[in-house]
C-alpha cells in the first residue's frame, strides 16, 4: 500500500507544502502561500513603529500558510487521507515567539498587541548585538570552549532575544512561560504536546547534546533577572530529529484534512531539511545553500573546535555524525535591495518592453563582463556577517565607484562579494581540520542564476554540483516526516533511497579563478579591516545613527 | 557713450556668452550653446573605441558654440556693433589640443581623423597617472619646491599629457607645431595672433613666473624625445590676464556680426572668471566653484609652499596677488551619475506624473533625513582625487549599505562626500599658512541645491555666502574684456565697479556640524588609508581593469 508525507518549508517570506509518496519519492503536489505580513521592518500592522534592526513576523501568517498550503495540497493531489501517515516542517532559526500558559503567543492578547517584543522576532532579528557581545566576553571570560558556540555569540540566537525582551519589555517577559522557536510551536499547535527540537537548541540555543545549555547555572551573572530562566521560560525538554512528538490533535486534522493518525515530526532548522534531501548522507559534502541568505553545513564523524561558525551539533541533522554550520545573512536579498532600490528607469522600461525579468536583464549584461573589468570589489554585509565574524554592527561597502560605472557593473560586483564570502567560509572550515571534498548547491539562486554559479565556482576554484531537486527544504521536511512515521529506521536509510541526485556540474574557468584569487586578496584585506578592528567605522556609523 | 563687452564661458558640457554694459555692468543679452560631440569617453565620432581613462572632445564644437552664442547675444540685445568694444573668453584647462603650423588642429586632417590623441584632450582626461607619477618624481629627486606645483603633478596637465602623446601618437606628436589650451586657441582663431595665458601656463603647466618652464633644460631626463619641447612645441612666450592680444580678425568679426575695433582679451581657466565678478578683489575670501567639478581659489598676497593643491600662480586671476588653487574633479557630475544610473524606476515615475525635476525629487527626500541617520559615508572620488592627493587612480566609496538603505540615502551620503572632500581643502589651506576669513560660493550648484549649500554650511561649520550672480563665469569673461579694452586700468578696480554683491547667506546649524565632525573624522580615516598607502587596492583595482 502506498503510503504518502507532508513537509512543509517555512521560509523567510512564503511558506511551501508538498505531498509525496514515501515509497518512491515521487512528489504529487505542491503549493506555496505567502505570508500576508511579510517581514515587519518599520511598523507593526496598526502602525506602531519599530526601532531599527527589528525584523518582526506575525504568527497568523504562519497559522494560515500552513492551513493554506496543507489543505491546498491534499486537494490537488486527491488521495486517501488515510494513506497520509506524516507530516514535518522545517522553520528558519532562531524564529523565536513568547506564548502564554495556554499555548496563545502573546501578540493575539489585546494587552501585548502593540507590544513589538510579543510578536515573533524573526532570525534577522538584529537589534541586540551589544547583549550578544557581552555574552561571548562571558564565555571568553568563563573559558567556554569555543568549539560550542563558534567563538562568537550571534544577535539573532536564543539567549539575546530573550534577554532583550527581558530588558526592553519586561511585562511581555514576565507574561510569558514559554519562549518557542516557531517551528516547534507549529508542532505544539498541531499537537498540543511541548516539543523543542535539538536542531534548533544545538545550533542557536547555546546548548550542547554533552552539557545542556551552557549557561544554566550562571545565567544571572550576565543580568539577574534572567535567573533560572532555563527550565521555565526556556525549555530544557528536547527532541532529536528523525523522532516523532506524537499525533495530530484532532480538531486540527479536521481543519487541515487528515486523519487522526498522522505522525508528527520533530522539527529542523529551514536549510539543514535539504540535507537527506539532496542525497547528502557522507562527511565533508559541503551542503550550500543560497537563497535570500546563505547557510553552508557540512558533516563530519569528529568534534572540531572552528571558530567563526554558527556552531555544530550532533544528532540535529543527519544522526550520528556531527553536523558543522556556518552562514551569510545576506544573499539573494542584496540582489533584490539592488533590484528594488538601484536600477535605473531605463533599465526597468526596457526589460518591461522586451518582457525580460529584470534580474534576467541584468544578468544577460553582467554575463558579458570579465572579473576585474568593472573594477569594482564589495563587502556584502548588507545584514551583518555571521561567518566567520558573527557581528550584526557591520554594513557593506561598495568601492571602486567611477562616473562610467553601470548598473549592471555593481549588479556582478555583489554577486562576486557574495561568493567571496563563501570563499571565506569554506577556507575557514578547511583550515581548521574539516576538509570539503565537495560542494552540493541548492537554493533559489543555485537553480535559477547560472551566472552566479559560475562566478561561485571560478571564485572557489571548485567544481559545483547544484541538484536539481528545487524543493529541498520541503522534501527533506517529508523525509523527517517518513521516518518519524516508522517507514524508514533513520534519516541515512532514508537519504539513501528518497535523495534526488541529478543536477548540473560546473566547472572553473582556470583564468577567471586566476583573477578572481587576486580580488579575493583585496577582499580578505577590506574584511580584516573593517571586521576584525582595523577601523570600526562600520561600527561607530551604526551607534550614531541609533542615538 | 555706452560701451560693451561680450564674454564667453566655455565649459565642459556647453558655453554661454553674455553681453554687458561695460560701464553698468547690465547684461543685455546671454545664449547657451551646448557642444554636439559632448565628452567623447567610449568612441570618437567615426566609432574607433578610446582606451579607458580618455575623455576627448571635437574642436569644431568649440567653434561652432563660439560662433553660435556670439551671434545670438547680439541679434537679442540688437545694439549698434560699433559700441562693442571688447571680447574675451574663459576655458577649461588644461584642455589641450594639437596644431600645425596653419593653425588646424590636426583632427581636422584626413591623416589623423581616426588618432584619439589629435582631439582636444579634456581636462578630465586621466589616461596617464604614470607618466605624471614620474614627472612628480622627477620633481622630488631634483628638489623643486613643491609650491611651484603643489606637491603632487596631475594627470591633468600640460606635460603629462604632451608626454603621453609623444609616447602613444608619435605620428601625431610630430606632427603638431604648437600644443594650444583651446582658451588661447578660440584667441587665435579670433585674431590670428600667437597667444599663451599665465593663467593657463602657471596653474596647468608647471611654469612660473619667476623660472618660467621648471623642465625646460631638464625634459630630456624624463623622455629623449621630449628634447627641446619646450620654445617649440610648447610656446614660452606668454600674456598675463587683463591684457589685450590685439584686435579680431575682419573675416571672424565679419562672421561673427562684429567690428573690426574689438580688442580680444588673454583667456583665463573658466572658473577663476568668476572671481571679479562675485566682487571677489581682496586676499582671503575663498571663492567655492560648484557645479560638474568643484574648484577652490583664494588670493594671497605671499609666497606659501602649500602641499596636495594645484598650485598657485601670480598675475594670473587678479594682479598683483598671488592666487591659490585646489579642486575636486567630481562633484556635480557624480549627482549626475547617481540619477541616471541609481534612481529606480517607481521614484522616477512618481516624479515624472507629479511633475518634479528628479533631482528635486531626491532632494525633498534627502532633506528630511538627518546627519548620520542613514550610517552611510562615501568617499567622493567618482573622478579620482585633486586636492589633496592628486592622484587620478583613486575610485569613490560607498559604505554602511544595508537592505534598508532608500536611495535619496545613498544621494545624500554623496552630497555629504563632497562637502567633507572641499573641508579637506579648506583645512588644508588654513594648516599652511593661509586663513580662509570668508567663502563665497558660485556655480550651477550653489545657486540651485541649497540642501547642498545648508549640508556645506554644516560640514565646514561656517557662514557660506552663496552670490546670486548665476553667470560669472561668462560675467567675469566680461569684466577681463573690459580691463583689456581700455575701459578700466586694471581688474580690481574692474571688479570693484562691476562685480555683483547680492545673494544669500548659509548659516551652520550647530547640532549638525556636532554630528558631521564625528563623520568628517571617519572620512579623514578612510581619506588617508585609502589615499595615502594604507592600502592601494584602488589603483590595484584599476590596474587590473586595464590589462
Amino acid at each position: 500500500m502506498d503510503k504518502y508525507v507532508l513537509g512543509v518549508d517555512f521560509g523567510t517570506l512564503s511558506a511551501r507544502a508538498i505531498l509525496v509518496n514515501a515509497l518512491t519519492g515521487e512528489i504529487l503536489a505542491e503549493k506555496v502561500s505567502d505570508y500576508e505580513h511579510q517581514v515587519m521592518y518599520k511598523n507593526l500592522p496598526d502602525g506602531t513603529p519599530l526601532p531599527d534592526k527589528f525584523a518582526l513576523q506575525h504568527p497568523i501568517d504562519y497559522i494560515n500558510a500552513l492551513t493554506d498550503t496543507v489543505k491546498g495540497v491534499i486537494k490537488t493531489a486527491n488521495v486517501d487521507k488515510d494513506k497520509i501517515v506524516g507530516i514535518a516542517n522545517d522553520f528558519t532559526s532562531c524564529t523565536l515567539i513568547p506564548v502564554n500558559k495556554e499555548g496563545v503567543p502573546l501578540c493575539f492578547l489585546d494587552q501585548f498587541k502593540t507590544n513589538p517584543h510579543a510578536y515573533a522576532k524573526l532570525w534577522k532579528h538584529h537589534y541586540s548585538q551589544d547583549l550578544a557581545d557581552k555574552i561571548t566576553k562571558y564565555c571568553h571570560d568563563f573559558n567556554i570552549p569555543s568549539a560550542s558556540f563558534g567563538g562568537k555569540v550571534s544577535s539573532e540566537w536564543l539567549l539575546p532575544k530573550v534577554w532583550e525582551t527581558y530588558k526592553f519589555a519586561k511585562d511581555v517577559f514576565d507574561a510569558c512561560y514559554r519562549f518557542y522557536e516557531v517551528g516547534d510551536y507549529i508542532n505544539y499547535y498541531l499537537t498540543g504536546i511541548e516539543n523543542h527540537s535539538v536542531s534548533f537548541l544545538g545550533f542557536k540555543g547555546l546548548w550542547t547534546d554533552k552539557d545542556g545549555f551552557l549557561f544554566k547555572n550562571d545565567v544571572h551573572k550576565l543580568d539577574d533577572g534572567l535567573k533560572g530562566v532555563f527550565g521555565s521560560k526556556i525549555s530544557e525538554k528536547f527532541n532529536p530529529v528523525g523522532t516523532s512528538i506524537g499525533k495530530i490533535k484532532k480538531e486540527i486534522a479536521y481543519k487541515l484534512g487528515l486523519s487522526e493518525n498522522v505522525f508528527v515530526a520533530t522539527s529542523i532548522i529551514d536549510a539543514h531539511a535539504s540535507m537527506p534531501a539532496l542525497g547528502i548522507n557522507e562527511v565533508g559534502n559541503l551542503m550550500l545553500v543560497i537563497g535570500t541568505s546563505a547557510c553552508q553545513i557540512v558533516n563530519s564523524d569528529k568534534i572540531l573546535d572552528i571558530k567563526g561558525i554558527c556552531g555544530y551539533a550532533k544528532d540535529a541533522v543527519l544522526p550520528p555524525y556531527y553536523t558543522y554550520e556556518a552562514g551569510q545573512p545576506s544573499c539573494g536579498d542584496q540582489f533584490k535591495w539592488f533590484i528594488d532600490n538601484c536600477v535605473p528607469y531605463e533599465y526597468k522600461s526596457d526589460a518591461l518592453s522586451k518582457g525580460i525579468n529584470i534580474h534576467r536583464y541584468l544578468r544577460d549584461k553582467a554575463e558579458k563582463l570579465a572579473p576585474a573589468e568593472s573594477g569594482l570589489l564589495s563587502l556584502d554585509w548588507f545584514n551583518g556577517n555571521r561567518s566567520t565574524l558573527n557581528d550584526a554592527n557591520l554594513s557593506a561597502l561598495i568601492l571602486g565607484l567611477n562616473l562610467n560605472t553601470k548598473p549592471e557593473e555593481i549588479y556582478r560586483a555583489l554577486l562576486e562579494g557574495t561568493a567571496f564570502g563563501t570563499k571565506m567560509i569554506v577556507d575557514n572550515f578547511e583550515e581548521n581540520g574539516l576538509p570539503i571534498n565537495k560542494i552540493t548547491a541548492t537554493g533559489g539562486i543555485a537553480n535559477n542564476d547560472p551566472l552566479m554559479m559560475q562566478i561561485y565556482a571560478d571564485v572557489l576554484d571548485r567544481e559545483i554540483f547544484v541538484s536539481d531537486c528545487t524543493l529541498s527544504g520541503a522534501y527533506g521536511s517529508a523525509i523527517y516526516a517518513s521516518v518519524a512515521s516508522g517507514i524508514y529506521p533513520d534519516i541515512i536509510t532514508a537519504s539513501k533511497k528518497l535523495g534526488k541526485t541529478t543536477g548540473k556540474y560546473y566547472y572553473p574557468k582556470k583564468e577567471n579563478a586566476l583573477i578572481y584569487k587576486k580580488l579575493y586578496a583585496e577582499y580578505k584585506t577590506l574584511y580584516d579591516y573593517f571586521g576584525k578592528g582595523g577601523n570600526d567605522v562600520m561600527k561607530r556609523l551604526i551607534a550614531l545613527k541609533t542615538k
